[in-house]
């Protein structure tokens, strides 16, 4: 079974890991785990979240990564940015959506990868960020290991996770966000009803 | 400061709260308190959930009640199912998405209201369950109190519960769920940047 750790930081956005978390725990070969600087956390919609793991008992070559946006990621924090830096350069996959973003763009994790974020503009006085020319105005981008979004992309997010993951083939992924994207009655008219 | 209580059981869906959630607990007048029937619970996405409040601690005139779907709806409570019974009777603002819906038709609790839900055919053997005709094959419907959703409408139950709660005007509230429907840039093209 792979793991899928979650990174997140007290008032995380509740939103944009909510349908990747739940599309990884469901399939037979992964198993979503949670980890933050802080036993417990809550988001930003008031839900408190109790973390599997605490950011040490995670070693840098976990399956999938996945950091998740949210009101907190001004922090400083040399474990995180060493355990990025590290699986970035190993060709792990990692995702990053929102505010952790930023503290990629801040890190200077986000050099040699197109990505995407939620403003640029956020970034302008960032030295480690060099490579501006690499940002696409696009809902989620992926490039080689690592797939960014900015907070409003929740689905677009899980969509490139999934195609990068190869969990599902490019047609069956982008039909299962469609459910979601366009709604069930939507969904019926492009696809068919999936329960008829 | 009013209360907006998330009841959820076991395996809930992660997505379907999450916007709704985000949303109240971020304006000045509410805050968003969890409750269900044990006092951890984990999301079909693996988060795991501690509420603030057994099912007992509250009463059945919280300011606004929200039903998260999920795997663990066949649940009978009596206790619920009275709860709910009287906060509906009494006009108190209800939302219920999903599984929850199951469960409010599989006791009668849809009686007067146009409504809709996953599907009418998961329906077809509750007796209690008596106002077919007035399903709507609707993303969301606000009646009255109650606003009804499928699973896959996580945006429009959240801008009908928002305009249920007087929370923002219509325009605001289309405007805020369609920042997350359309995504950043085409939200853009539609209203104009709003960072601009």
């Amino acid at each position: 079974m792979k793991q899928a750790v979650f990174f997140m930081l007290n008032d995380y956005a509740d939103w944009e890991g909510a349908y990747l978390s739940s599309k990884l725990n469901q399939s037979d070969d992964w198993i979503v785990k949670t980890v933050s600087i802080n036993s417990e956390i809550t988001s930003i919609g008031g839900f408190r979240t109790t973390v599997d793991y605490q950011l040490n008992d995670i070693s840098d070559d976990v399956d999938l990564l996945i950091l998740i946006g949210g009101n907190s990621w001004s922090i400083e924090n040399d474990k995180l940015k060493e355990l990025l830096a590290k699986r970035l350069k190993s060709g792990l996959p990692t995702g990053s959506i929102c505010g952790s973003v930023d503290y990629l763009a801040r890190n200077g994790l986000l050099t040699g990868y197109k990505h995407t974020g939620n403003s640029q503009y956020l970034w302008k006085d960032y030295d480690a960020y060099t490579n501006k020319n690499d940002f696409l105005m696009e809902q989620a981008v992926w490039d080689d290991n690592l797939v960014t979004a900015n907070g409003t992309a929740a689905l677009d997010f899980t969509n490139l996770v999934i195609k990068m993951l190869h969990l599902l083939s490019d047609k069956e992924a982008n039909q299962a966000t469609d459910l979601y994207k366009l709604g069930f009655y939507k969904f019926c008219d492009k696809y068919g009803n999936p329960f008829a």
